[in-house]
């Protein structure tokens, strides 16, 4: 899982450089967006449009840490 | 898609009957939760815990509308 251990390193430097909110985990944050990822392309690969997962991506951002 | 089918005509109901809220899209919410279903199943196919999954299943229905 090299991809999501990037992320988690990304993440993490943001919550020290406070473009993330202090009390947010990292590797937690890594694994949702990987596993949004990872429904997206299922939902693709099984005929889903680009705007029914545009969509879902923006619901599944709603709920993002934000200082 | 039979399922999520099946999950949208519920939503729609639970619109209908005030268990959601009045503006919830019975279409997108279906959608989004095979997405995140999806997805995890793909995260546990890759060997991620069950508890890294309850809590990417919590943090993706934090914001679940409600009435």
């Amino acid at each position: 899982m090299i991809f999501a251990c990037h992320l988690q390193e990304r993440f993490q430097r943001a919550v020290g450089e406070g473009d993330l909110p202090a009390g947010t985990d990292p590797g937690l944050l890594a694994r949702y967006l990987m596993t949004v990822g990872n429904g997206i392309a299922v939902q693709a690969a099984g005929g889903a449009t680009r705007d029914d997962l545009q969509m879902v991506a923006d619901m599944a951002l709603r709920q993002w840490p934000s200082t």
